[in-house]
């Protein structure tokens, strides 16, 4: 059995759903769709690209579209309207808007008779399996999720936005005591920034003064004036050969008790050289069990608690059972 | 929603069972089956006990029993005959034995249109599915799964069977650089001898010969003659104080490429005050499990690799999105 799949959406993400994908002998890559110029974009595979325009003319071709696009502006307008034609997949992130996506998506994909898996990736994604499972068997306990260390989009972009910067990247590093204390139980209390700092180098224009950039990223409100900051200046050189990556990672921590002394912890984490290539790989995989699901006839939105674990896999379920449990 | 589960077998596992089912406000343990004179057995909640052979007169009270009996003997025969009344969920953990067993279960389920869950724990159980999700996330990579540090029964078994030994208490111990080997990608042609070491602590009979003890136990074949083993001769005393609990846990360590030069690093791990606790604790939540998929109409035998995660907690799914998620 091979499952067709669509990507829509070039950027990293993309990029990194299409590896997984052409590593993958049960997926298929059959299109790349853009809303810029097909023809001024180079795969890596060389997957036909496609205008955004004409996925309705493509529907029975795919079986699954990975909608790759941001979260911010893009995958609330695309999933729906992508439901229209096909079945979808995402990596829908904002966590405080999960619920109303949620309930969009639901109702465009109840209407076309489709169905779509939101929020897949790490964090909402593994993680939350991570969180999910753990608390299933620890109901008396706590969870804390640790991000990093790993670079952070939104806080890069928002020290390359101040006066002076040429180029710059943020770093979130977990703080070790208090993963320590989230691993005696201790982590309740903790607070973002009890648990993480914030370490940026930035590479400055010329003429910049130095002092003003830092002053202006440590006391920058939401971003980083509740943080411990650092802040490196370097050189573009040193940026390109140091700080070319998009690694990531964290921990997900769950210290329970079982009965009154009996103190039980399960420990998750990740180490990513490359965020984008890991959530397209999720990405892949979650296709998978989107095309099976919806040839068992499952129509709506759900999320990765909904999925059971071997449908992610290859693999049939006899082999799963004599080789992987 | 109340769920009516009820425990068969009231050795560790069916304590630990009993202790989560009563911290769960949505699951009610009903009964505790055994084969010995139910008056001979106090049980932790009061929870009446009731002779094995009576089990088809509560049938209609039971939405699921947990079968908590051994695998070595018990469940083979248990679980297909408590299917004829029950639904069911179980341990089963001898690895090698799951296929067939999976069949014997699953006809046994469909003839009389019941649900079995079978293997559920941290291995087979937790740690499967974190083979599973890091498989299904890097397809090209290796699993590297350590035990320990905690106690084998089976091992401590065997040393108790040596003339001369009084008592003894067997921990198997993962060998930290071949962790760190797993970690790097190296782990693939890892023995279990190369990853675990065996630490016995042993107690002599008066008049014992303590180096004819020690070399039975380094050279017993399959236990411990390929194994670096430790022999340490402690008093009763010292054994009932520092050796009485039932500590387990491991590692699944799962390193994989994503493309050429990107390496991506999954870690999973348990540390454990008490693994019958833990287990049990997590078959209360699989019982969960199950009495939503039968009422839902499903049949035959199961794992965990077929069911969603969602189902195995108490909370909806709306409100799993809005704060797990």
């Amino acid at each position: 059995m091979t499952y067709r799949i669509a990507i829509n959406g070039y950027g990293n993400l993309g990029r990194g759903a299409e590896l997984a994908i052409a590593q993958a002998d049960d997926l298929e890559l059959v299109a790349i769709f853009t809303r810029r110029d097909p023809a001024s974009i180079q795969t890596a595979t060389g997957t036909p690209v496609v205008a955004l325009e004409d996925l309705p003319k493509w529907a029975d071709k795919i079986d699954v579209l990975a909608n790759c696009g941001g979260s911010a502006t893009d995958l609330a307008t695309q999933t729906p309207e992508a439901l229209a034609h096909c079945n979808t997949v995402d990596t829908f992130d904002t966590h405080a808007k999960i619920p109303r996506y949620f309930e969009a998506v639901n109702a465009a994909a109840e209407t076309n008779g489709k169905l779509a898996l939101i929020s897949v990736g790490w964090d909402p994604g593994l993680f939350s399996m991570s969180r999910a499972y753990s608390e299933a068997v620890l109901p008396n306990g706590e969870t804390t999720t640790f991000w990093g260390r790993g670079v952070s989009q939104g806080h890069s972009d928002a020290i390359r936005r101040i006066d002076g910067v040429a180029d710059a990247k943020q770093y979130t590093v977990p703080v070790e005591e208090a993963m320590q204390a989230a691993r005696e139980g201790k982590g309740a209390n903790l607070t973002t920034r009890d648990k993480h700092l914030r370490e940026c180098f930035v590479v400055l224009k010329p003429e910049a003064d130095a002092e003003a950039v830092r002053e202006a990223i440590v006391t920058m409100p939401d971003y980083f004036a509740d943080y411990d900051t650092t802040v490196t200046f370097i050189s573009a050189e040193e940026m390109a050969a140091n700080h070319a990556g998009m690694p990531h990672g964290g921990f997900v921590i769950r210290s329970g008790r079982t009965s009154e002394n009996v103190a039980q912890r399960i420990e998750y984490s990740l180490d990513l050289d490359s965020n984008p290539e890991f959530t397209g790989s999720m990405v892949a995989a979650s296709a998978r069990a989107v095309a099976r699901m919806a040839a068992a006839g499952e129509t709506g939105a759900r999320t990765l608690f909904d999925v059971a674990p071997g449908l992610l896999l290859p693999q049939d379920p006899a082999e799963l059972r004599a080789h992987m449990l």
